[in-house]
């Protein structure tokens, strides 16, 4: 393992005083491995005290060791040699391709390079074997550093469901509905009157994402090419008036058909690479299913495992798939912040960092 | 037509104090050819004036002509050949049974006898052939009156927006989850600690009555006999923090593989019995086709057509089933008190009623 | 009456795609005196249609007679001799002077001109005889139109309920802490990430705003110069999770100590200028009196009189003022567009509009 | 201080399956000085484990400490000699007093005998001093036990930040409007049809309670006496759609009239019994001052200092009464449960147990 004594390294933060910002920072207070140094975001700020630049939502108040750093634009030459990104995606792909070509690891929780083929689209638990795509795209490139991805926030719940029963039993066909969150269209985000007693049964490229990067996370890495997983899928995404926590609704085919208390079994005993490793932000169990029939609900389930972790519940039979269950999941922790960082850990731990 | 003159029939309400039954009074107001004149609940308020008996919660007051009507109970000797029921489900056997024994027209939107063989469940744009298995029914039981059903809030806007697809291509498969209103649940209903920042992901026994009633309505009637439609068919059904309006998303396996606007077509064009005879209550259209791409959405949509349509959008391929799309429709309005009097509408226009 | 024939009166509506003008175009739908025949907005979409300009937001579909209208820009020479403003603050004070110096008649209901010394702040049943003020305005400022404007729309509703008092029994003191409608806020307006499962107790202006239009209002025009009410005011403006409809708690030291029937006699018998003219936009009964003890609530009493009632509830003594109510009224219908609209026929019917 | 070892002391939770209830048991988990041996509530479920009498909804999962005790019910002969009382108001009487009268420590947060004369209505920062009156209620009832009570949630809050001022300044006259979180009203509780978009201006007996609650507690106790607070009190209560966390907004008359940097000052700097005694469950600071405009906020202040501190904030002139500011807490936490074990832990360290 690549760190040495107590001390930590330093990383820098990419849209810092947005919503998932915040969380990369929440979550980094007090991380035994890294330690945040630099907050950046767009020039209105640059100077500023976080304190001042952030209008802070998770909380009464924000970490202390982050509220006096000053605030650097993009433009900066930054010292920390691990990044995160939260950028709006439509100033992501300069500034994180400057950062990888300056030697860093960025890690984004942007959409922007998801699906490039040497870039890897990871969650630490389901094929942390694609990691080793960074290299195919330090070549491609010609970059000391390197982008990996993690994935759309609704994505992830599902694929991280999805993995043990394709290793169990394989998986022929997907459909999810999801009713997802507000916090994950950001802040100011979706306006209150969008919201108060109603639904929008609609998310701009959400369904088409939560299929190709499911594909892409669920398929293998063959040599230098991503090979997507063989499985018809389909999707439709819906806002509610939830503040935190993706639920998910999806009926699945599998390659045979195991008895329901066999596929909870198989969630239940889901382990993987991050729990091996006992990494920091690994959750002791990536699954935690739910037996009684109204559960996962967001506001009792959405923090299980310090919310990274994904609850299933309603195991049952389906009449047209065979299997549906409904499962949820903090879409700013498990669903971004804490996916990225859960990655970074595994990278670290992995030897893979340039630090 | 067995309306003659202006002189409207006399109508009970069964559970005339609920949330459904507060909405049949509501509909009935000024109703060309119905009046209510009895309403009828549990005897805890019994000879008390509606005024006094009903927490009104539909609009800052109640219709004048209904608030001063005495409060019966269960046991009173009715006067009105046609009774609509809101009952609860634990009471209303025995009470609907007694309705049609003597005589009565009973339209009931408790979901006790909807499967029964020889009773119809109807929704007048997609079954109304079913009606005359009350000939079946009176001749099984000995009853001069019968009993009508319609179906399940839910299930109702899925057939109506299945129906002409049926008609038009077949249908083979259907998987459907659902966003449900708390208005569904009745009053109380669900509490608030349970709904506020929250979803449900389960109601008891609705995924059930989805499955088996469409099947019922969409089937069809071979003598005496009911003989379901040949599909398959799966349903997910949540609660969301909204007050009227089902939101359903629908993946469907038509017979053939039409194109997205003829599937368009197919639902604007759709027209059936009740838009033939004008009924009072008929929407104009029975389908309503959103070209938005985020709607429809329960503040905006649930009151097309005054309640009594399905809105449909979001029409577009699905990966999984050709089709998919989503389905919206007021709830308490056409998913149940506005069915059940359309219902009621389509027999006396035919001259079923025994009046 | 000005107004002669069947010839409705031509109107521009400035800002005509946001919230409030969509509500004035909402509301001038067959009026019987003005007709829709400019929509006005920021230069991004002129020349589009309306339909195409804006994204309709007060219920399924927006009325034909404007969906085709054309947008024109602020600088557009209109021709109607009556405009509506619901311009955004920052743009308002130049183009409103325009419209006025040109000849229109321009009733706002944005902040920038209401505590001009020479600008009516009108409700049309509280303080009519203040429009006379217009030739002073017209004098001082050389202009052949006017400008008049209505209040706050939380004042709006108190000063409604306040005026029957104050003309009964004096009023010396007022303490009023509101719960106000998202709408107030316009569209985008409140994230819902700000008020789901939260209150913002803080609404920037609102409570200054409060104090001094309802003693401009109450107050009395002296000549040429406005007397505001002697009278002290405090207020505390709170946002709640509520689409429609501010609700507004209230005590208020009266100059005299009536018994509250006596109170609740004089609310309900307050009729004004607007009832005696049958103004087609007034109330019948401006003020009307729940006694429920649990009412008003914005859900079930915020369309009392098609949304132009103030609705008052709870009266009762006030240990420190002598006595307390609740006052709710809808924010974007009596509180914003449909004031404007009833002062415009306030002063058409007394041929005070220059048409 | 009584507590010997690291022997804990056991105690019953009476109304253990209710919010509240659940709340008790929530915060006594890993108590160092108290520990849950016996939960109690209606016959329904008696000897069933805890787990399956409950429906746990603070969080995904009940503490494992208390999940398997058996369910007792009110005729149970307790063993533990402390007990904390979330009782239904209806039953609360008789069983209280029977627990007091068998010689237990009963802390209720019941409302049944918070006015009793010789019951001390106590909030552990305000008025500990009232503790003592537990000597005349022993002899006046001949009881070896007693009956110590916290106040109404929302008037905890107030009277938390109320108490400093009134040591600094005197206060003569107080005006608050609150805006409840529905957790206040148990579970089920709040219908949702009622909160959705709604907010209902008017809690059974609250605002009654709330005047001469907080008279009592910043009164004196004169010998056998308590002499109310020389102050006049109005109250207006509102249930919001927030799931906790009481939002109130007061203004006051203070004896003199300090600067708002004062008045600031005297809130940060108040520390109390509790804080002296480094109480387990007493917060660093009691009152926690905002300066943000537009805190706080029930979302991000609620939980402050473990959701047992009030927060205070928009501290400014009041035109009426001279100051003005809005206060927030926890309405089950240090409205309730919380509140109810401070107190007993501050008996505990006083030495009053009778343990």
């Amino acid at each position: 393992m690549a760190n040495s004594g107590n001390k930590r390294i330093p990383v820098a933060v990419l849209g810092a005083t947005g919503s998932v910002g915040q969380r990369f920072i929440e979550l980094l207070t007090d991380h035994p491995w890294f330690e945040v140094a630099e907050v950046v975001a767009s020039d209105r700020n640059v100077g500023k005290p976080y304190r001042e630049a952030a209008a802070w939502r998770l909380s009464a108040d924000m970490p202390e060791s982050v509220a006096s750093l000053p605030m650097l634009d993009y433009s900066a030459d930054l010292q920390s040699p691990l990044v995160f990104s939260a950028l709006p995606g439509e100033v992501a792909e300069e500034i994180e391709q400057r950062m990888a070509r300056e030697g860093r690891a960025l890690f984004t929780n942007t959409s922007f390079h998801r699906m490039d083929d040497d870039v890897p689209l990871l969650i630490a638990e389901v094929n942390p074997d694609h990691a080793k795509v960074i290299e195919v795209q330090r070549k491609n490139r010609g970059w000391s550093g390197f982008i990996a991805a993690n994935s759309n926030c609704s994505a992830m719940h599902l694929v991280l469901a999805l993995k043990p029963l394709q290793d169990a039993f394989g998986i022929d066909a997907v459909s999810v509905v999801t009713l997802q969150a507000v916090s994950g269209a950001g802040y100011p985000g979706v306006p209150s009157l969008d919201m108060i007693d109603n639904v929008i049964p609609f998310i701009s490229t959400e369904e088409e994402k939560m299929v190709i990067e499911s594909k892409k996370m669920l398929g293998r890495l063959d040599g230098a090419t991503f090979v997507p997983a063989n499985m018809v899928m389909t999707a439709h995404c819906n806002r509610v008036p939830v503040r935190d926590g993706h639920t998910e609704c999806a009926s699945v085919r599998l390659g045979s058909n195991p008895e329901i208390e066999e596929v909870i079994a198989v969630f239940e005993n889901f382990r993987a690479r991050p729990q091996e490793l006992k990494l920091p932000s690994a959750p002791e169990r990536p699954i935690v299913v739910r037996r009684e029939n109204n559960r996962p609900q967001p506001v009792l389930d959405r923090d299980t495992e310090r919310g990274m972790a994904s609850v299933v519940g309603r195991v049952r039979p389906c009449e047209l798939l065979g299997l549906k269950f409904v499962v949820l999941g903090h879409n700013t922790i498990r669903g971004a912040a804490g996916a990225s960082i859960l990655n970074a850990e595994l990278f670290h731990a992995e030897g893979l960092l340039p630090v």
